[in-house]
């Protein structure tokens, strides 16, 4: 086939960016580190917008819009934020651009240098604290829930699509609260917002749990995060939610009069997933044919190939199929009939299976005379003859199996490839064959950058659900009370 | 009321600011020239876009997404293009900050200097043409039917919220095609698109027409648009779509291989509406209470307060609501019940007025009594008392009705401030009272320019359907065959 993708074994590096690429999912644009999403992998990424937006909202967040532009002197004002994002940020310091006298081109123009520079958000934190400023006055005016969809820029040295790259698409939450209980509650909401997205929408086991202060979010007081694991063994952060105390708030000096009518700091936090998601797709589920798409968002659900040599038998096979399509739409099942004679049924089975399409529908001369038709699954490569009769109820049992079974396989092998590990010796020799590894650590960021530097292992995080149990720091040798995840990360 | 706005006659200008700002629509940032969108004027913005978007998909494209940053030099590949685009151009210089040696805070690195500048996207043909080099080799990769949603900055010196904005909200079509015919087939239906959303869904009767050559697209062989009237007679130009011929398949050498197996140049189109429209929305219908949104656009559709002097009234109120406000859902109407008891019902009225909800409930303890229900419309400001029974059908109708009603009176209003004028005299004393003038012109770009400076009035467009007419210019006495609409424009 000429659209082969490398194995996952034979290097699994080349194989997620093959994948990519012949599935027509996104490509490096001619701008640095910038990406171009290709309609099927946009039409991915807008449903999970869709799932997630439904979510928000009926959590009671709203949509709004603040600007793309970020005014450095902001950007300085909460100082451990300014620290975690100077180094990555994309800098305006002209508006206009005119032709050099010389007859070279087009030159900036040196007249048209703004006072002061405008970052390109990175996040958006500072501006829009700065505008809280003047939506808030008093306790009536909170909770506010406000969500933003956007682009944001941080220039990062080592891009990799969807996973790391200068741009990327999210959503940002931001809101603002009266007291730090409220505040709080929501990290934690919005940390099971995404929990539930990841596990019932992308069918990807995640681990719900706090960053150590040493991976914590520029300007938070706390971290929560979900950790899934990819086919490699290694971690991919999927999602994050940041209790950031009262510290922008301070920065943008918003208060608020209170019940007992003085004034208070505003208590807020900030959520956030991106395209990101997109990666962690990829490399969870899909296998060495190509794409693996949990039927909950995959943009074709059904694709159906007719199976013929005339073109009365295409005719016939039509006429079968139209008012299938009809009844498999009414049922919320989208579909896709293939007759096009450009290409063979073979080149066309291997099409959608790279592409991911859960159910392949395919129907020849003898499905007519029997009244039935074959059905292959993605997922499981498994193929049955069923009876036309009953389809669309067939296929949305078969479509709520295959999003079970993705879901349930990518558990199985996250807990195969999970680790108990009480020595740092075993420690070094589990962290080369990959997986998570639960261990004891002693609580210090002097442990944790040790452990990193000699094994390439982060804390991935300390698991919300973790339970209590004495143990020792497998590098220190102190006493600890939980295990923590331990993985190499993307 | 404290949230009084000032009236259309007094100051249509300030009227248009305090709207905006009364009814929580949008504000200026610290950013000079970009807003923040607000969570209610978000949620309009959000109808527009889903509706759109539906129409896109459903005319055959896909959404996709591109960078953020062009090359300086791409930019320049299209020559009208950048002329048309240098002058107003946020220039990307740097990608890093760091702490000043002196420590008077964080400057910009001068390290960390781009080789090349990145311009940030003003509109995106040339990085999306430059994309298309790679995807197009054959006729069979053609039409190529893409849109994206996405932001974009041009350096304006004079901004106003929506209606001109440094960085502004909106979509862009990119479409490639292997003929000239259809590209222009492309265009015209994308502008017939822009059309009937602007009069189904906003209620606003456009004129579809031609830009003159002066008014055209950087870069585009043609430029059709959308034409309307605002309430001040002035016109507003509510979306456009570009022929671009050849223009950037030529500038990024974009050649396919055709049926007869030749090489070719791709023909283009383009075509965008912007968070502009939310400006022509508010404009075209809004009156001296605040604003009046046609329901299809309308967050929410039906306001129900109550009116009580006791718990028990409110209880026995809300009884009665409750289930009517399911029924209303189910019938697809969104509801909102304002039984805080923090504000009086005429507040609520004056707020909900301000917002522009098209259908209040009132209900009143008389009302349970008999029956009944008090409703109010938005747009005509009539009040009835109706049954409850049969209510859902009764507001589906109103609605339905109101969204009518509303068109009516924006074309009503064009129609009676719409002009055939035959003299230069005339056309002066006429455009200082406003409207739109459809008046003889000679085809020149002179006279255009000529009568642009004595009067401030511009060719809005060549109306498609303007019928064939002999006459003489009114300008230069030359001879024409058809009327040109005149006005002054926003």
């Amino acid at each position: 086939m000429a659209k082969a993708i490398p194995s996952r074994a034979e290097d699994y590096s080349e194989w997620y960016n093959e994948l990519i690429k012949k599935a027509e999912l996104a490509e490096n644009s001619a701008v640095r580190g910038c990406m171009v999403i290709k309609p099927y992998g946009f039409s991915i990424w807008e449903k999970m917008q869709r799932a997630l937006d439904d979510m928000f909202k009926e959590t009671g967040h709203s949509n709004a819009y603040f600007p793309l532009f970020i005014p450095k002197s902001y950007l300085s004002k909460e100082a451990s934020h300014v620290e975690g994002f100077a180094k990555e940020c994309a800098v305006v310091t002209h508006y206009r651009l005119k032709n050099a006298e010389d007859g070279s081109g087009v030159i900036v123009d040196p007249e048209a240098k703004l006072e002061e520079e405008l970052i390109v958000r990175p996040t958006s934190e500072t501006v829009i604290w700065s505008t809280y400023k003047n939506w808030i006055q008093s306790y009536r005016d909170l909770p506010l829930l406000i969500n933003q969809w956007a682009n944001v820029v941080r220039w990062e040295m080592r891009t990799r699509i969807f996973l790391r790259t200068a741009e990327f698409l999210w959503q940002e939450g931001h809101t603002a609260h009266a007291t730090a209980q409220e505040a709080q509650d929501e990290t934690r909401q919005m940390l099971d917002v995404y929990a539930t997205f990841a596990e019932e929408w992308m069918a990807l086991p995640v681990i719900r749990g706090t960053k150590t202060a040493n991976e914590r979010f520029a300007g938070a007081d706390d971290t929560l995060c979900i950790e899934a694991m990819m086919q490699d063994g290694k971690a991919l952060q999927a999602g994050t939610s940041h209790f950031l105390g009262q510290n922008f708030a301070k920065a943008f000096d918003v208060q608020f009069l209170n019940k007992q009518n003085t004034h208070e700091y505003v208590w807020g936090t900030s959520w956030g997933v991106s395209t990101r998601l997109m990666g962690a797709l990829i490399m969870a589920h899909s296998d060495d044919d190509g794409l693996v798409l949990p039927p909950k968002l995959a943009p074709i659900q059904v694709v159906i190939v007719p199976i013929y040599r005339t073109d009365e038998q295409l005719e016939a096979i039509s006429a079968k199929v139209k008012p299938l399509m009809q009844e498999l739409r009414k049922a919320g099942i989208s579909v896709k009939y293939d007759d096009s004679d450009a290409n063979k049924p073979g080149w066309k089975f291997a099409e959608y299976e790279l592409r991911g399409v859960p159910v392949r529908l395919a129907m020849g001369a003898r499905d007519l005379e029997n009244g039935t038709v074959e059905i292959a699954r993605r997922d499981l490569k498994t193929k049955e003859t069923v009876p036309f009769d009953g389809l669309t109820a067939h296929i949305q049992a078969l479509l709520a199996n295959i999003q079970q079974t993705i879901y349930q396989k990518a558990l199985a092998f996250r807990e195969a490839n999970t680790f108990r590990v009480d020595t740092f010796d075993e420690f070094k020799a589990q962290i080369e064959k990959g997986g998570f590894i639960l261990a004891h650590w002693d609580g210090t960021s002097e442990t944790e950058e040790a452990i990193k530097e000699q094994t390439k292992a982060t804390i991935r995080c300390i698991p919300l659900d973790a339970p209590d149990e004495d143990g020792v720091c497998i590098f220190s040798g102190k006493p600890s009370q939980k295990r923590v995840v331990f993985a190499r990360a993307y």
